[in-house]
């Protein structure tokens, strides 16, 4: 267990250093979606990058996450016919990878769009004792 | 397992019913977070309870929620000397319970202010076999 | 002048009646569009009512706002060969009615997606003398 | 006005150049505040800087803003006794303003915590003709 965890005694006895990676990777995924859905988007890289920067760096601050890479698919053509030269951040155009790690677990967390699913996907990728 | 989960497969082989039950609720948590913190309030029962309820069953349709309670704790007398006779809801305003359910497990999920820690914690209360 | 407007000594002194009502429309649009974006909506009409006025009652509770109309377009058959049964709601799911008043001018500004822009337009559709 | 405004015949016939910029200005502030608030922060300036500087990019994807400064306020000490080292961020961080122009007008709209009124107030500081 992590010796330094002030928030440990409110957590279920049995609950396991593996499931707690798992937990907070849940808390990750869900932080960016409901947070960052709904932001003005345009298709150029530059600014898109500084976005993804900004999401990934903000969800860092959350506890035991190792690492956050935030990847936005938006098509640089992006008016495609319409009036306007930008939209609004949808969940399809997430792809967002998190590893949280907790004691001697680490669990990496994926966000994507499945297309046989026509859904958002919050997933766990691997799940790896660390040592 | 689950033999209806279209999802199922894109997770790691090794990751138990009992670890997606835990996922869940923390996918559960911070999505009601991150999507109602700003929402204009006020101390108003009636108000404050269509809102408990509306973030309930937008919380319920995610998958594998069984239960989600709401609770909202506002003070009636909220304008406190203010100008205005509402304010954005918080972190600390929110109590909520999600019971998420993979395969025969179940796992009771937390989040509420905690004085001691000043932190809105989102934690694992209870981890249940349910067959 | 609205007598009892804590804020109204922060405005630009030239700022008329009328464009305060307008002001306080827009906000009140993009108030909802952001705020609410992202939550998890389903076909069914009940569960869509419900979220309609929880909606309504909180952006009612921002100052100068007489009336708030929020219709949610889901349609009832939502699931559309995907995996899951609901969605995030979009903003061309919107279809909002905001009443502002301000002094004796109300502004009656709109929210919805115009197919020919491709764009979920916020716009003010009608200001009146009141008095 | 504005001669390639593909909105502005949904607008109201006597809405004044004026007034339309007024409108932006009021959108522009509301969709920043009801879109960030709830963002993870910390009291690390370099971090502060890049999330500021991606809010003020989204900013500018909207119609009809010319420029958008944003600045959050937040301690660098900001754990203050607390068990975590960053906290969510709130209406009483943000210190924005957003110059709205349209045709021969443009408006100086201002979001920012007002102590006496105990208020994010969201007002219009200047307007000015251009040409």
């Amino acid at each position: 267990m992590s010796p330094k965890d002030p928030a440990q005694r409110f957590f279920d006895k049995k609950m396991t250093e593996r499931e707690r990676a798992i937990f907070e990777g849940g808390i990750g995924l869900a932080a960016i979606y409901h947070q960052f859905i709904g932001t003005p988007v345009s298709g150029d890289r530059g600014s898109l990058e500084k976005l993804e920067k900004a999401i990934q760096e903000a969800a860092l601050l959350q506890p035991h996450k190792k690492s956050v890479k935030v990847k936005l698919n938006i098509p640089s053509n992006l008016s495609d016919g319409g009036a306007f030269n930008y939209r609004s951040l949808e969940g399809r155009d997430l792809d967002v990878t998190i590893i949280s790690e907790y004691g001697s677990y680490k669990a990496t967390s994926r966000m994507k769009y499945i297309p046989e699913l026509k859904y958002v996907l919050m997933y766990v990728e691997k799940i790896e004792k660390t040592s």
